[in-house]
């Protein structure tokens, strides 16, 4: 995901010009030296618009998650596009867990992980981030479902093998921005790459 | 990892009492509530020793880092108690993954992950976990490696299939708290226990 795709209505659209602006503020100080004023100075209209919408710090960066959900599910890679569920599967991974992550893409991964932190001492946020997993889980189990009336993929429980491959991902995608480290984590995909060859994919394909 | 494990040294150890005082800050206020006043009000001592100790309230959770990662290399089943390398990686899981995470697991672990958001953008956090993710993928190589020799695993790569399972496991206890939710965390490790099954452990096992 670039940062144009994320803010593509930020042109003219003041919500999504503070979501922006909160997404600068972000990525430049981190969540611990995030205030709003810092993120008033990213954002080009008149600082008390922000105010006037958001009580708090906190408020504002639950619909800027919320606002990244949206984003999420609108880029993300469904519908009838793809012949083969195998392909399609392919392309969640790439798009969540891509085998080289570019500057633009780092940067919002550090960000999101960022506010995952908060998470464990925020009903609001993990509320976010539930929703968030799950849609990304809805999805990938679909995906397989199409792929085993395809016969494409074995006739395997749908819900355990995404919940399964959706936890790989995200664990390798927190590793990388977390321990800023790449080499384990593209060992990661490669293996999550054959557990899907091996167990997944029906054996005459 | 109880919390009686984890803070064994504390009843007569200054530096102990200072991280088990950090730990209980951090699992009541959480991170950004988190002050060094706060955690002397944990500190059975005088809190003018926090300050002898620590400059800032960062280099003091760094060095709470550390500490928790040497208590967890303390605590890791390791060594040669094993005779069945799969029992072995059994283990490892079930330690850093369990089935059903009791109250005081889950307290611990948010406090970790907690620590893990601010990583994104501090390199002495990053620096911590990048350590802690290394000791117990390294350690999970090790194990398939004996697996390998014993004839229970097949002749895969330990590096790349240790890099998937820590992976998966990181993301699993991570979702676990960040999105507060069982059930896909549960349906994630029976995949990962079906994973092992097929495609690690060799046929005639």
């Amino acid at each position: 995901m670039s940062d144009t795709d994320l803010f593509a209505a930020a042109t003219d659209d003041t919500h999504a010009q503070m979501m922006q602006a909160t997404y600068e503020a972000l990525r430049k100080h981190g969540y611990s030296e995030l205030t709003i004023q810092r993120i008033g100075d990213e954002f080009p209209k008149s600082k008390s618009l922000i105010y006037q919408h958001y009580d708090s710090k906190d408020e504002l960066l639950v619909a800027f998650l919320e606002y990244l959900l949206e984003q999420f599910e609108a880029d993300l890679p469904i519908g009838d596009d793809f012949e083969n569920a195998k392909e399609h599967l392919e392309m969640l991974i790439e798009y969540a867990l891509p085998n080289e992550f570019g500057d633009d893409h780092l940067d919002f991964a550090r960000a999101v992980e960022a506010l995952r932190g908060q998470a464990p001492h925020d009903e609001a946020y993990q509320e976010q981030f539930a929703a968030t997993d799950a849609f990304y889980r809805r999805l990938t189990a679909d995906v397989i479902r199409v792929g085993i009336e395809q016969g494409v993929f074995r006739d395997v429980d749908p819900e355990q093998t995404a919940a399964f491959i959706v936890a790989s991902v995200h664990g390798a995608r927190n590793q990388r921005v977390t321990a800023d480290t790449a080499a384990p984590v593209r060992a990661a995909r490669r293996e999550l790459e054959q557990y899907i060859r091996t167990r997944l994919v029906a054996d005459d394909q």
